[in-house]
C-alpha cells in the first residue's frame, strides 16, 4: 500500500510517500512550494497541479492530511485552511481515501506520547525508514510522519 | 459584464449573479448546499461541481468572493476557509478574475457605511435589483451584495 502524507500550507506543503509492500518503506519526500508574490488563487492552482502530478506518478492508495493547528495567528490558519481545502478536493477527485489527523495524534501514534518533541518524531521517522539523515525540510519530515502514523495504527 | 458574488461556506455557499449589460441587472441567486453527514472532502467536491455548473451556465466575467469573517469560532472559520480555497481554485481553473472583499468593504461600497446593518444592505440590494422582495436566504442576499459592490466601485 502506498501512503501519501501531507502537511498543508500555502507557501510550502510537505509531502511524504511510503510503500508498505517494500522492506525499506521510504519512497520519496519533499515540498510543494508556491511563490509569495502571486495571487492566492494562482498559488492554490499551482498546489492542485503539483499534487495531481505526485498522485499521477505514485498512485497512492491512502492519504493522511494533517489537521490545521490553530495557533495564535488566525490569518495564517485561514490561509492554510484554504490550501487544505484544495488538497482535500484534489485527493477526492482522484478517489483517494483520506485520514485527517492532528499533529498530536500523529505524535501519539509514532511515539506513544502526544507531547513528543519534533526531534523525537524526526528520530523515529529516520529510524523506521532507515534513512541516513533526518528528512529535510521539516514539512517533508512531518509529512512522512503523517504517512507512517497510518501504519502504526494497524 | 456578468458578475458572480459568492459567500463561502461548507453547509451553504451563497451565490448571486448580476449582468451589468442589462437594465434590470438581476440574473439569479441561491445557495449551494452540502449534506452534513458526508465527509468534508465529499462536501468540498460537491461544492466544486455545483460551482462549475453555475460557471458553465452563466459564464461570469468577474467574481467577488467574501473574505472569511473570523469570529469567535476558530473551527468554523477553518472549515469555511477550506470551502473558500476550493471556490478560489475552481474560479481560477475557469480563468475568472477574482476580487476578495471583507463584509465591511462590501457594506461600505453599497451603503457608504461599514457598520450598516444586514437589513440596510438587503434593502439596497432589493432596490438596486428592482426585486419585489428581499432575496432569500441571507447567504444568497449577501452574495448579490458582493456582486453589486463591484459595480459600486466603478
Amino acid at each position: 500500500m502506498v501512503i501519501l502524507g501531507l502537511d498543508p500550507g500555502i507557501a510550502r506543503t510537505g509531502f511524504g510517500l511510503i510503500d508498505t509492500s517494500t522492506r525499506s518503506l521510504y519512497v520519496r519526500c519533499g515540498c510543494i512550494t508556491t511563490p509569495q508574490h502571486l495571487p492566492v488563487e494562482d498559488r492554490l492552482l499551482m498546489l492542485a497541479l503539483d499534487l495531481t502530478a505526485i498522485i499521477s506518478e505514485h498512485k497512492p492508495d491512502q492519504a493522511v492530511v494533517e489537521q490545521i493547528f490553530f495557533g495564535n495567528n488566525a490569518k495564517t490558519a485561514i490561509v492554510t485552511a484554504q490550501a487544505r481545502g484544495v488538497i482535500l478536493v484534489t485527493l477526492r477527485q482522484h478517489h483517494i481515501p483520506i485520514t485527517s489527523l492532528t499533529p498530536l495524534q500523529i505524535k501519539s501514534r509514532l511515539t506513544g506520547y502526544g507531547a513528543a518533541s519534533k526531534e523525537q518524531v524526526q528520530t523515529i521517522v529516520t529510524k523506521q525508514l532507515k534513512l541516513s539523515a533526518t528528512p529535510q525540510p521539516d514539512d517533508a519530515a512531518d509529512a512522512l510522519a503523517a504517512a507512517l502514523s497510518l501504519t502504526s495504527a494497524y
